[in-house]
């Protein structure tokens, strides 16, 4: 890391003309990255172009320098592509593509494990908790060889938004001591915890919370209450004026009952396949449910694509999520 | 609080006997102090009783040395008493006070801000995010007069939980980088954050679960969606067979649509009065909406309690929460 930190921070500095991507759909974190790596390279003169594809979500838009993102190009005329926490460079979007292919340099800063690292120069830590983490140490590399501080108030926000998402607030198995500490200079720094917290997680839809409601009233119990399940329905979404962007961390909710070891969540989106997301803990391995019916994902969290009927892939899912919990008696919980 | 720190850490030195006690309705930073307390003193070799008059919740029984904890105890025979995190010496319950009372040392250790600091030594801290904080100074200081290294993982489990559960996973206020750092230092020792936060948050009742749902199936939006509000009724409770328990954070659910200022929960518990809680942000103020129906608290969170029939008490407060937005327009949003 520390040698490709090195070379990545020399290609920049050889850079004048830079294109910056995220990855679809994106996140606080790519958006802090790519927002961060934005502020740091103007300050240094840089010419800077930040692009998302699918633009950025309105819970995001409060983010320094948000206005500066835009959804393609047609421009081919850079020196230099910078691609953050995308997994694999077809995630920056069909659109992007070409714009940063045309780079004839490219450097991967990513913090997830995947195969799909790619580039000249590639920043990847799979431990680090929100490729936020990389970002910051890039940008303290380029203080250093341009001896000017470039960790800004701006920059703090963009990246603790990066950590905040990514680590679900500090709760999930990401986070290190390392984590902690950023945490710290980034709030020194100006960033303001509570706010982006409150920004990212307790602004939601009104659609958003109401069909979290329907969720949880669909909530079951099976196995002996070893798996929750609950489902939205092409009804819900339509009654609700709902997106898919609504269900997002639903299925947490249903995981988080004390019983289950797996909680599942069934979307029924209208006119498209049904999606299942998976949960786990306490050594459930949802990936192999998932891996059953053509999906993915890791140990505690999965999910897969099914044609409907939503029931008939509602009984296959729980049949073998008791097979995974070895659990026989797969009926409702007494 | 350097002064003391180091009088407190004194007066501990001298005492063998020594009684911890934290307060009613114990949170995981009462009880995370109290045991880690109680680990560090019994290192030392001193002859320790930890008291929680209401005992330990059963989402904080996994603390190491949470089995030490007493309801009550006929010694009156320390030399010393520590009270953590009580905001007012009656708040370690009826039960209680009689055996801290009748120590001739009494020590204070507190982040609340309050009238009610009491004790030989003050250790209090509003500026500390959870009591925990001031328990690990203590300990340190400890560590330092004894020569010996107090700072197990037990110790780290204790006071991560507490700084967990005051500071809702590090999204409120009250955490500053001081908070931070002490995290690192903690996860070092051996704390895992997401596994107490999991222990913590993520382990509700399924009848909390379904409630949460009823509640948020209910939401409206009034006053041009800047106030929201949501109620779980009678027949909630008994078809769930849930208790005010499991109301437990709907609240913050309301608050958290996009567009209010104020969020609002109506509770219709069985046989008793119907309970509001109240929740604003952006300059809101929901104390004075609640004090003029007899209620009380903060600018943010405020509360009462009012005779049936909830439809009344809905349109009383809703109309109260209008005039307080300086919204002439209450009826539901367009």
């Amino acid at each position: 890391m520390t040698k490709a930190l090195e070379k990545a921070a020399r290609a920049i500095e050889a850079a004048q003309h830079i294109v910056l991507a995220g990855h679809i759909n994106p996140d606080g974190d790519t958006l802090g990255c790519v927002l961060a790596l934005a502020h740091a390279l103007r300050e240094l003169g840089k010419d800077v172009l930040a692009l998302s594809q699918d633009g950025v979500p309105e819970i995001y838009r409060w983010m320094p320098g948000a206005d500066w993102i835009e959804q393609a190009s047609d421009r081919r005329d850079f020196d230099l592509a910078i691609v953050c926490d995308a997994g694999a460079i077809h995630r920056v979007g069909y659109a992007i593509t070409p714009v940063i292919e045309s780079a004839p340099v490219l450097i991967d800063v990513d913090h997830h494990v995947a195969d799909g690292t790619f580039g000249d120069f590639r920043l990847v830590d799979s431990h680090a908790s929100a490729t936020a983490e990389l970002v910051w140490k890039l940008i303290g590399k380029l203080s250093r060889i341009y001896g000017k501080t470039l960790a800004t108030r701006a920059v703090a926000d963009c990246l603790m938004t990066g950590i905040i998402t990514d680590t679900g607030s500090f709760r999930f198995m990401n986070v290190t001591p390392s984590t902690f500490l950023l945490a710290a200079r980034l709030q020194r720094l100006g960033a303001v915890p509570s706010r982006i917290a409150e920004l990212v997680f307790e602004d939601r839809s009104y659609a958003s919370l109401k069909l979290l409601g329907r969720a949880l009233d669909s909530l079951q119990l099976i196995a002996n209450g070893r798996v929750a399940w609950a489902h939205v329905t092409t009804q819900d979404f339509e009654e609700l004026d709902a997106t898919d962007e609504d269900t997002e961390g639903i299925v947490n909710h249903v995981r988080a009952v004390h019983s289950a070891q797996v909680g599942i969540l069934f979307r029924e989106i209208p006119g498209r396949r049904v999606r299942v997301s998976l949960r786990a803990r306490d050594g459930a391995d949802v990936n192999r449910i998932a891996s059953a019916f053509g999906g993915g994902g890791h140990r505690l969290a999965a999910g897969c694509s099914m044609d409907p009927p939503l029931a008939l892939v509602e009984s296959a899912i729980l049949a073998e999520a008791c097979r995974e919990l070895q659990q026989p008696e797969c009926g409702p919980a007494a």
